[in-house]
């Protein structure tokens, strides 16, 4: 990972989930909705079938950001999301990262965040303001 | 809960998390950032202990939206989150809801979304909108 972030870095990263991830954030936080965890409900619904937590999705970015991009330290303040697409378990998906501006006194970034699905379709689109020391001038 | 949902429709609940919720997080997400997990470490931190991840503590937005109000059958279409405070586990927080806006033709809803903790003070602010058969006119 580069040391420094500025406007124009971009990251990419590859993830899917499994039903066992979903059930493990169904008991986290305690959404048990059955769109996400009951097989016959799903079936009757306009999704057809079992769908993933949107937080759990769009958690990608926090996974990222956290660990990676810029990584440890960094500081949460922003996060829109738009759901484009519903997300299903077992399926590849690609979260990219696109630095769009920075405020370089206060280490700030304004980073452009999408999922896209294997048809790279949009899934989940937002932009997110965070903090870090890595987050300077070109 | 109401059958109907309008504007100036309002709702409240209350919750806490435990360490074990945010344990369960990590590994659903696989955000595994020690400052969520490693007392040492976020000791060290701004925090100076672990704080819940941004997503674990958005996520009773979701959870409330899809099991309560509305309920079953929202489809969740945008949420935006600004954070304001770290939460920490074993805390009451409290998530505000207020219908600030509706397309009562969509049957969608713009929603003020808050959590407040036990001093009331703004943890997390946003607007969600979601679409729901409840959502009319009042």
């Amino acid at each position: 990972m580069e040391d420094r972030i500025y406007i124009g870095s971009v990251f990419e990263y590859s993830f899917s989930f499994n039903q066992s991830d979903v059930i493990k954030f169904a008991e986290a936080s305690g959404d048990f909705n059955p769109i996400h965890l009951d097989d016959e409900f799903a079936k009757n619904s306009i999704f057809k079938k079992k769908i993933i937590h949107g937080f759990l999705g769009g958690s990608v970015f926090s996974k990222v950001f956290g660990t990676i991009f810029p990584g440890s330290g960094t500081i949460y303040l922003k996060q829109d999301l738009s759901f484009y697409k519903p997300m299903f378990t077992n399926q590849n998906y690609k979260a990219s990262f696109e630095v769009i501006n920075t405020d370089i006194l206060k280490n700030r970034a304004v980073i452009k965040t999408k999922i896209l699905d294997d048809l790279n379709e949009l899934v989940i689109k937002g932009e997110a303001l965070i903090k870090h020391p890595k987050i300077c001038k070109k």
